[in-house]
């Protein structure tokens, strides 16, 4: 199953690289699109309706502000929705934080922190884990690559406090 | 031209009763509906976008938690959208109004207070009125009933003190 | 019938711009006032006052911090008030948005978001298309306009991903 | 010199009377008015703006949401204005807070804490002392007041808790 | 492949209830485990660490104030992690959300609203479905039902209004 | 040594039950005292300038609102001082959080949870334990009963829910 | 008489540069003073306990974070202490303004806005004015001169727009 | 006894180096490790689970967003622990604070100011000191150095402003 990333404005294509980059680290396809909740919330429709017919197993949906693209995304499938609300007001990303998470009882948006697309992606792969045994193995294998990353950050700190 | 108001849920009504009081004191004519952004957004859609050809001037839309009703139903119109954020959750409505205010560039909605569902008929009035001069004299009246309460409960208050 | 912007200091006027532009863009004629709710009290007054008489139909109030002019002008007239709130302190613009969308019942205030003065000029040509059939129809072709861009800018995201 | 109590709606009334009952203590006259800085705004700059003849030397202004009186009050005056936020919305009286301490440079106003009420009056009565040393030694017995009420409490709690 | 839901305290089963009915209602098996992050930490890893060997395929974790359970589950496996913030403290749930939503890159957790526990179990079977073609037409059908809920609402207004 | 409490009203005393309960499970002594920073702040002086002298080894200073007790005590000091911010405004202790925890450089004040008396004596018992290893046992067989309760109530949860 | 100037670092100076010129403006004597409420306490009570027998008439104190210094001077004085929170933690300046505002009942501080240094010394004006008419003069011709200065900015943005 | 620091990740490592400079200004030996919560959470367990017999006698430990490294690290000890809320998000360090001192009653963990690492390390002297009487001289002897410096600030402003 494909991965399918959502997001409102080219302007968020930089807070998303991280999830397009984990998302071909772990070899999972992914369709890009980008449509507005409120400008074009026809595409935003025909997008998902059918996006499990195309393949797509689970989505990643981006917005600042009153971000309601998850919700919207969430409204039109059964898929499991991933929302990142994006940095992009004087409010610190808690305006998009808020619009995002606080979706009320029967349509959920899995929430990551402000700006955490690479979490939204490692947790597209989690969900289509679900039914990829590979998937599974790579995410162990990735456990133990960050490890080990922060073994070589310590052993940068203790290079440079000379311990 | 009438006023339309649109709430996710049954549970919105009384917060929405004092605009259907004042609405109703303005001699302005009015249709209801509950229909959810997310969880009926076809009848939503439905609703607003052939409103005006039935007379519809303005709408107003109050929502809870993640409020996304205002701003889809102003997805759908290009009548002046009214949003009132309801106080539903443990976060005070802070999490409602700021997924109603912070609408990006595009699509405005006209954010009311949280719970401020007499001002959002009011304002719904001031919209109209705009092309009805009876309803302009109308609200010149409501000023002065206004300052006449004020002065009441300033007689009140002067003789709870003996002044 | 004419929009009004009334700001309370020239450094609001970057903050406006997208306002003006968009009322030109849509042919609305525009006054501009600066005046401040507490330094200029009366001038505020005597420019609400009559406005009505000038052929203002709408206006358009932006300050920031302890914002009161969006109120104070509402408290003058009961022409439809819209009001901008401006990022210029610490604390993000969050101490304007309380003090412009909190208005007590009686004297409405239209809110849009923190700094959004574009959206404030497309809600003001909508309350003005109440009566103005012609700018119901730019609203109309705006939308489409807007969902073009939206076109254009995921061409170029398509672009830049190589699908 | 007097001290001038205002408030936007008798509502306030409950959270100002330990203001009141302090004023009264120290054998301060008081001025009490229910004025609205939007509702009547008129009747507070009337009530204000020749204040100083009545013999007004201070004022406390009270409000709550978006909490304009304070600001409007000293737009209308030089005489020092003292801001009481009341928590009346579900924002736990934030919002009055911003809206009364906030104050852009050039109208100052004196803000105390959340319904701090009490604390209002004696800055109010400090503020008269400054022109009247026998509010001053009243000040200063005062304070001793509070130091043995202090001592009251702690040898209540001594025996609550056997020491 | 069955839901294991871990709470902190047996004081979030009352939030917690919600999910256990929901995730009956779609006939998904359940492990239920009461378990501290803080108090009991080597029984969250031996409840988490070999949860796939019995079968289970997603996590649901509910944690008020410093909310660190749904995290360090997180961290003891790759399975999907679903965190429910509990408003357990004065400052109504805030605390618990940042608590989980934030976390760091590398060990994402799907934070639903605060008390948002339907929605966990929803998401839950949204997740399972992807293995499960049977959970997919239940989801589908639910929200037909959820659809018809709102006519049932919308009705019940109708009538109270006398439309 | 001893832990000494200081409160600044006999209205926290209900909030530091849990604490002055904590520490005479632990066997260690306590002084208590009721004094003000603003209104004793002689009395805090003496109270805390030679409690070295006394036995005391360790401060637990609480208040609510702009709760300067701890800092000031601490001011005083070398000795350890713990915070314990108490909720007694609308703000819901965040206003007491941010007045203890945000102490400047130099002088620092050990910040619990809001209403967090309980942490603060097992967090006293920890400081005095680092010269007292009886302490240090109490401690650790603490945190065995600790767990012990979590299994009592996991085994409640159990039975409830029939597993 | 005159005001003093108190704040906790040399740091604050900048900050409190308009309170200089604006008493300098009005003719008023002023000390100034670094002292610290938690390093230098005993500094704090010298300055102020005996600051009336030197002339001082009202302080304004300023401080940052946790910013007990205006609380701490209030505690030693029965004359007026103005309090500037100032903005110098990631946090915007609302801890400094939540721990000078809040202050509880008995001791009072008049609050300004975030790194509001000109309006307290505009509001120690009005506070020595109280007995002093040449200041109150002064203090009218001020608010003309504001009035002047927003009409000249008014017309710099009437140039600019080529109204 | 020692102090340990530990750390999520390298990038704290500035925030932390006042800590470091303090530790060795009082001379006390310091253990540094760079350990994660949630990527190596077996590693922050074997760090502490037997910092007792190596001679640790209390921790800091720094993290930001939500910042569960405290909180775990408390878990597997009962020495005192440290935590220093890392300002690393959009949310200006708000989420690592209440991450961090809003843990539930039975693990406490002493906080301090957002990136108050000067003052962690402060504390963790005054902690050792209870078992140190050297330590508590320097102790005193450092409050002192720090009026001197307040001193010679004072009278740097001072001869800046010519007094």
């Amino acid at each position: 199953m494909k991965a399918a990333i959502i997001m409102g404005s080219d302007s968020d294509l930089p807070v998303l690289e991280p999830a397009l980059k984990t998302l071909a680290d772990f070899g999972v396809a992914v369709e890009v699109v980008v449509a507005s909740a409120h400008r074009t919330p026809q595409k935003v429709h025909d997008f998902v309706a059918n996006a499990a017919d195309r393949g797509v197993g689970v989505f990643i949906a981006a917005a600042g502000a009153a971000a309601h693209l998850p919700g919207v995304v969430a409204s039109f499938t059964t898929l499991p929705v991933i929302g990142v609300p994006v940095n992009s007001t004087p409010l610190g990303g808690m305006d998009a934080l808020l619009s995002i998470v606080q979706m009320p009882a029967g349509i959920p948006v899995a929430t990551m922190a402000i700006n955490g697309a690479k979490n939204a992606a490692l947790f597209a792969v989690q969900v289509l884990a679900t039914a990829d045994p590979a998937l599974r193995e790579k995410l162990a294998a990735y456990r133990q690559t960050m490890a080990a990353e922060v073994e070589a950050k310590a052993a940068k700190v203790a290079a440079t406090l000379g311990q």
